[in-house]
């Protein structure tokens, strides 16, 4: 059968040995080293134990100096996601669209609290739709009803030897529907929704093409098409709750590549730099988190190298790290100094090239401005400083339940381009990149926000941008 | 920036301390420790590591027992790679489709010797393209050539920002297509490519829906679609070096169920035994390894049920694993009784029932057969006993570089069938499963080989099926 849910493994617990020899060290050894295991310093520099993107066991009393920052944050609650799926449900009524479909995806986790981690993608589909449902009694005369009449109707497909699975997916929708093995899920579902035949189905473009091709073969005289911008713009405005959340997990990890820069030394390995801000990330109190850590001329591969230099007197440190609380994710990036660093002039010149443009850009990005002007006028700064051909990056993706997510700031032709609105996050990220020599990145999302003249950092309750290479 | 390459995290190595106490206990405690671990089955018993899917540290000393199985088979070779790009690009041809394309993905892992694990998927479209090449001197008179003439034409569409990344793949394209951040990145491919404005293109079915959907508004008058049947089975048919591959993952992933089945004992929990097994298979050398455990009724659930159960002694034990061998994987699943097990008579007598089931679907897995057949006749041995509605899921899937892949083994109607073909490989794995009370599930792997009157078990060269519910 195979493809079993992901599973944390443990060493197992084995028959007890019934050898004499064994039996003293079973005794001895595991006292000692509970001794050592209870010293968390010294568990630090010991065993090699490999753990990935999971969270250290009890690291919290090597950062004494960060707390769990976001204890008071509560997640969505359920009248949140019902509020949403209403929304979706008015917007498909006034698009004239009979369904939207998705697949376990942080579309998924945006309307049905549901993501990819609570049920992986299998070759048998698990979709969620949502069809609007008029109310009777506030129908117009023509039948037609205005949009405050419309309801979310939620109905789950589901494998139906996996529907007691599916059950315990945290929803009540009004119908699970279940195909056998045998039956063609996409054909069952459109006979259970009983969709007039040329309706229009809107599916998440995150799902597969052969999810969607499945669901146009069964319904071939309707169309069954990629959602537009009308419904993905839903998910790009924030709310206040979601706002509290994004802020709090960005300050969150700001605050952790703060307390990994006042522990790191030159001489250091960019592998147990990684190791150190990821255990900071968990003290922290986030989940899934991780950094790309890039010294000197590393960093001028914005993703990355693949090998493990050593930390220099000449090098700057660049952190590119992202986190999760309650499934929105930080991402911030901070490229510094050490104290005994001696980073060469041009180095540090370009570093403020950076920071300058990244501040400008944060200004230039306000409501009713085209999501290119940003990213234009970050740009036009550093190629005024010599520096934009290095500059080789969009400045800024949108933020949310997926760390890169729609709207993004890039400089395509102004037709192309869409309106920045209030409750849009960002991020600012410009970069230089001088292949074999120096990379400086400066990343801090930002929210727009009514009533305010431009964007604040996300990052702004713990102080927002960097102040210099030396104090990130 | 954020979605860095996925990392494993080591501990970091902090700045030595200079407190004396420290000094004493960063001597003493780590000699002692060095011993604890390096004593094997103590060590087992000890630490509470966590691990997720990845190697345990020098497991093999627990299982003296169970050394490499599969050492000597070699990884698919650059030369095989190129051939199946070559058939690629004669079936093309001949279905008149001027390109194929694939984002990495277990198709990408086929034709390039790229998956998703080398390249992760983000917003950002990294695709792999296949298009028909002619040779010019063996064309005839009327422009067209025979399939022979035929070669593939690689070429990779990639961020202008990674191209450097993009040219440490493991791949020698003719062309990287760089499309820069404020660029479309499929009317940057389709520039570059120069197809005919009304071609047709064959996208990958695993592919996301907003790259099929950016394909074809980049190339309006042609036909964007789902790779087809006669694409798709060029995949489904496996070549000698790829069943030596599959045949050694499904023996020693058998092996290592056979080595956890002697080390267990009544009284142990679901997840002990999922660890066991999980230094088993990684001790066989197998990778990206895991299991589902289910004790007693929680194996009527046939993808698991979220509890911890205790082993009794009235319980079977079903382990259902995989693991990677050069990116094919193996699937077996075992439902076992321990020595001191006392497995009620009619658990026992649907032991039986399952596991004849499973011998007469293997007998009817022959070239030409439709692949609903050997579903129908397992499915009517285990009716005539009374447990066809307790067989709820269907009797197999393909298995190769994804666990499940097409083409199944499912009771279709005859018109949606396909037929069994040499180089097929499928699983066998009839269940029985009365939730609240008992679930029986055993899985082999077989493949239709050249010559055979009908389908061999992958696991055959160390037994095959189970013998009896001792002897797994």
């Amino acid at each position: 059968m195979g493809q079993p849910a992901q599973v944390t493994v443990r060493p197992p617990q084995l028959k007890p040995s019934s050898k004499k020899r064994t039996r003293l060290w079973l005794l001895l050894i595991p006292l000692l080293c509970f001794l050592f295991i209870s010293t968390p310093r010294l568990r630090l520099v010991g065993l090699g134990e490999e753990t990935q993107h999971s969270s250290p066991a009890s690291p919290e009393p090597a950062f004494p100096d960060l707390p769990r920052h976001c204890a008071a944050i509560p997640p969505i609650s359920s009248a949140v996601f019902e509020a949403r799926r209403n929304t979706l449900a008015k917007r498909l009524h006034q698009l004239g669209a009979a369904a939207y479909i998705a697949e376990p995806s942080s579309s998924a986790a945006y309307y049905f609290n549901v993501s990819d981690a609570h049920w992986r993608l299998s070759e048998r589909p698990l979709l969620f739709v949502v069809t609007p449902s008029v109310s009777g009694a506030n129908r117009g005369r023509d039948g037609m009803s205005d949009a405050g009449d419309i309801s979310a109707n939620v109905s789950i497909l589901t494998p139906k030897f996996e529907a007691t699975r599916a059950k315990l997916l945290p929803l009540s929708p009004s119908a699970y529907i279940q195909w056998a093995e045998e039956e063609d899920p996409f054909a069952v579902l459109f006979d259970a929704l009983r969709l007039p035949s040329n309706s229009t189905v809107f599916i998440d473009g995150n799902a597969r093409l052969f999810v969607a091709d499945g669901l146009q073969r069964a319904l071939p005289h309707g169309q069954v098409q990629n959602a537009p911008l009308q419904v993905v713009e839903i998910r790009e405005r924030k709310t206040s709750e979601e706002i509290n959340i994004l802020k709090c997990a960005n300050e969150a990890t700001l605050l952790a590549i703060r307390a990994t820069h006042k522990r790191m030394h030159i001489g250091m390995h960019e592998s147990d730099a990684r190791a150190l801000v990821a255990w900071a990330l968990a003290a922290v109190g986030l989940e899934r988190a991780g950094c790309l850590t890039l010294f000197g001329e590393n960093a001028a591969l914005p993703h990355g190298s693949g090998t493990n230099r050593v930390l220099q007197k000449e090098d700057f440190a660049l952190f590119d790290c992202t986190g999760q609380l309650h499934g929105y994710w930080s991402d911030v990036t901070r490229t510094f100094a050490l104290p005994d660093s001696s980073i060469p002039d041009d180095h540090l010149a370009i570093w403020h090239h950076v920071h300058a443009a990244q501040s400008l850009a944060r200004v230039a990005t306000y409501p009713g401005a085209l999501t290119n002007h940003p990213d234009i006028v970050a740009r036009a700064r550093l190629m005024l400083d010599g520096y934009g051909p290095y500059f080789t990056h969009r400045l800024g993706h949108g933020i949310g339940l997926d760390v890169h997510e729609s709207p993004y700031l890039r400089g395509v032709p102004a037709a192309q381009a869409t309106r920045i609105q209030t409750g849009h996050t960002f991020s600012d990220e410009p970069g230089v990149y001088i292949e074999g020599k120096v990379g400086v990145r400066l990343e801090d999302c930002m929210v727009v926000e009514q009533g305010a003249p431009y964007a604040t950092f996300l990052t702004a309750g713990v102080g927002g941008a960097a102040l210099s290479p030396w104090e990130p």
